[in-house]
């Protein structure tokens, strides 16, 4: 114990030291500070030409214990800037989604670039109220086993070892600081600010008639041992993130002053980071980076070897398929599932997607079409867009099997091609999108990813059929023939692509598509491996 | 009854006739024209300027019983039509938010104009549960009071008189009428479809090993009573809305096909509407409206003659008025309040606002600053952007007051003065914006509206002071400059707004604002008037 005093008394000296160099700072001062850092933000996420700064956005997360000063400190913000550009949004904490990252529902509340955003709770509100039911539970578990609460249930379904909160703790950290790391590196900046006081400080408050409580984790404040409990738990998640600012809430007031002193700083450090973006900047960066190799190309994208197959054998077989995938998704268990699918124009993608439904319910599944991003999708990290069509629990009652036609691959195709993002975006991509799988699969989403491999000599005949097929002319573009002058360019990013992101968790599967049916039956087959094998996981 | 009967014959009669019309088109000829018209929608969306169609989506209402067909149907849609640009959402129905129109919580699955989209369920799969449960709860009231079901209790909170089905429905049916009148009217167009089958075929579909029920309207479908209570609702409904499709499920497949022509036939309507959109329709039909007649403009508006206030006063009334708003919205018994603020630039809207939420809890509002509107807003009916901005019982957990500064009140402002609505919007505008906020209010949300009025020399002042004070220099843009040219086009569109928008349910408070303290003090006694108002109505 004495080693984690220790750590929190330096952290406490640094901070008290660096606090008093801000406080030097009159009140004036400090709020023509706060609004011209908020208007320059604002300004960042103009589009004008002229201007080279990133857009870029705070988001400021709000945590800690109850009663510790949170709720003065934001009003003492808002005050001081214009608060018609300072978002607040709040939850209290609750036992996170099934089969989703802790941070996905919160994504939606995500600011734009150019804003600021307060946000009480966020996922650390529902790590925490998931830690501290494990944490409290321990002794109760020991007598009698009273689990009516649905949300125990709920975690000894997730066969989480009730009291074995610190390594559950410990693994979530390490995610939750990944992607808040993405976060970042996509300039949402963040601050985080711990609110404290101690034991004595908080009881008193909370016998204070005038409080009222926030119900934070929804724990029981007024229990001694459960305050314990939860600094037990605060100082595991402090000692092993160190981006955390504590502010004491002993005097409201100051706490006030101290959390404004650390916004404007925040504030600062994300505008300079914004105007780090000039293009010579970015390419100084660029050659400081590790040259990219890029690998060599495999057979399966360039030999596109596949067997004709007689068409009643095939619609035999499809029949077949499609009743076992249909069965298969039924017995899933409430789990997501996201299917994946990339290719050359003309691959046959819709054709495959269209048998890949056909058994399904129509309420069962969404598809989305990705094409170029919106202005306000731009205005947030490049995965955000997909973050906030991944099937939700909360707002999707019947409807997740998300099925992406073209997807967040198009960083390393056609953004990488096209030249719509620096060499350091979307090199730094493929462990962006590694990661965002990684959690989904941890999460329990069941991820099947396609690449739907075809020659150059076979997608010109479709294009030429394209264009003699009246239903089919609308699927024709001008840049699919614009594109198709890039092929070796896609070829080689796809090869990049799949080596770099083909992980355990979510292995692509190459299907060569130049005989359209065979095709159809290999997605299929792929998909029902793939299904296979994550429910066999969960029942062993 | 007989009545009842009658017209549903009738209408089957109409349809019958209409069905075996359409249906001389074969399979092939169908999907092609359902393609070519799915593109065609689409195409309406895009911004080239050449293209003078107005943006046109479809909405498909898909309701009516349980294993009537309708997932047949839809299957069979999607496999016709491009599946990646048919969008299907599902709910089953339930228990309608507290302080929310029945339509809110539906408005964010709203489709984008150049989308069509299936919606099982959707909002009268809400308001079905709901008379469903008063429908059925009659008898059971008569026996013992048992209502621990938590919706029953919801219900009577509401003073809605169990039993009282028929008038509850009728209400509800009106105001969802004119809600979707108002989205055909801003080109997101409806087809409504109605599924049903006789009571035997459903209770043989039931028994069936195979079948999965959706459970819609949370009620059990194999009770005979309740399936007969249910048609009785039905009757209700379809009696009231004479816009529904009636499709036969007795063969899924048969209904399958006639729902694929009904929904080719309305996207063939709306491809039409989004034609008559050449400017020369425009303003021949502008020529056919009734002439907009301009009010006499009020002397509120033009002398301002508000008293200074001393200093130390105006921070003691002000302290006792914040604390009285504090105070009175804290009682308002979980009830949604939303702050409409208007006025000319400078007029004070800012200030007035800070000193609202001063004593609030910066958890419990959001402050919406309202500007031109982003790409994919325009996109939805004009009221959709702030539709998605009230709060929401379902995801706003805590923050339940919504303050705008600018609001829906642009189209009849800034939008008529710069021609960015035609005249037929803007003139539409003022009924649509009645009926929004009175649909808000009869849902129990308190609507607090205000236009700050100031006059043209003291706007002049404050623009100069803004340019010479450093930390308002922000607020003071190109656009302000402008809009004070068109000083008078301002003044006498405020006119018109105040005179045609000034409803019961939702008053506006011209406030004068030259002088900025005693402004900011009649900006909280009108607030407070309205919630006391308000809050007595609800208890008497």
């Amino acid at each position: 114990m004495s080693k984690q005093e220790d750590t929190t008394e330096t952290k406490e000296a640094q901070e008290a030291q660096a606090v008093s160099k801000q406080f030097s700072m009159d009140k004036d001062a400090l709020r023509l500070a706060l609004v011209t850092a908020q208007f320059a933000l604002r300004a960042t996420r103009q589009q004008s030409p002229k201007n080279t700064n990133k857009p870029t956005g705070l988001l400021v997360l709000v945590n800690g214990m109850e009663q510790a000063g949170k709720g003065t400190a934001v009003t003492q913000l808002r005050q001081w800037v214009d608060p018609r550009l300072l978002k607040v949004e709040a939850t209290i904490g609750d036992c996170p989604l099934e089969y989703q990252p802790i941070w996905q529902v919160h994504t939606k509340a995500l600011p734009r670039h150019g804003d600021v955003m307060v946000y009480f709770g966020n996922w650390y509100a529902d790590l925490l109220y998931n830690v501290m039911r494990m944490a409290t539970q321990e002794d109760e578990d020991n007598d009698v086993k009273k689990s009516e609460d649905k949300h125990n249930k709920k975690l000894k379904n997730k066969t989480l070892p009730i009291g074995q909160w610190q390594d559950y703790l410990k693994k979530e950290l390490t995610k939750l600081q990944a992607f808040e790391q993405d976060l970042a590196a996509n300039q949402t900046k963040l601050l985080k600010c711990w609110f404290r006081v101690d034991i004595d400080t908080l009881q008193a408050r909370l016998n204070d008639d005038e409080v009222e409580p926030e119900f934070l984790y929804q724990i029981d404040w007024k229990s001694k041992q459960v305050v314990e409990t939860f600094n037990e738990v605060a100082t595991a998640l402090l000692r092993q993130q160190n981006d955390w600012i504590i502010i004491d809430g002993a005097d409201k007031s100051q706490a006030a002053t101290h959390f404004c002193h650390e916004v404007l700083q925040a504030m600062q450090t994300a505008l300079a980071s914004s105007k780090e973006a000039s293009s010579k900047a970015e390419s100084e960066k660029s050659k400081k980076m590790t040259k990219f190799e890029p690998v060599k190309i495999p057979q399966t994208l360039i030999n596109i070897d596949d067997s004709e197959i007689d068409k009643d054998k095939y619609h035999k077989a499809l029949a077949d398929k499609q009743a076992r995938l249909a069965e298969l998704l039924r017995a899933r268990q409430g789990r997501h599932v996201v299917f994946a699918f990339e290719g050359m124009d003309a691959a046959g993608k819709g054709g495959a997607i269209k048998r890949l439904v056909a058994p399904l319910d129509p309420r069962e599944y969404q598809i989305y079409n990705i094409g170029a991003p919106m202005l306000y999708e731009l205005q947030h990290p490049y995965l955000w867009r997909f973050w906030t069509k991944l099937p939700n629990e909360q707002t999707d009652r019947i409807s997740r099997i998300a099925i992406f036609d073209r997807t967040w691959y198009g960083r390393v195709l056609v953004e990488r091609i096209e030249g719509l993002a620096t060499d350091n975006k979307w090199q730094r991509a493929y462990d962006e999108i590694n990661r965002f799988e990684a959690d989904l699969v941890a999460a329990g989403t069941i991820v099947i990813k396609y690449w739907l491999a075809i020659d150059k000599k076979e997608q010109l005949e479709r294009f030429e059929a394209r264009e003699d097929t009246p239903h089919k002319q609308f699927k024709l573009t001008d840049d699919d023939w614009r594109n198709r002058d890039k092929w070796s360019d896609y070829v080689q990013s796809a090869a990049d692509m799949l080596a770099r992101t083909n992980t355990k968790d979510a292995p692509w599967a190459i299907i060569a598509t130049n005989e359209k049916r065979q095709a159809r039956l290999d997605v299929l087959d792929h998909a029902i491996d793939q299904l296979s094998t994550a429910l066999s996981n969960i029942e062993s």
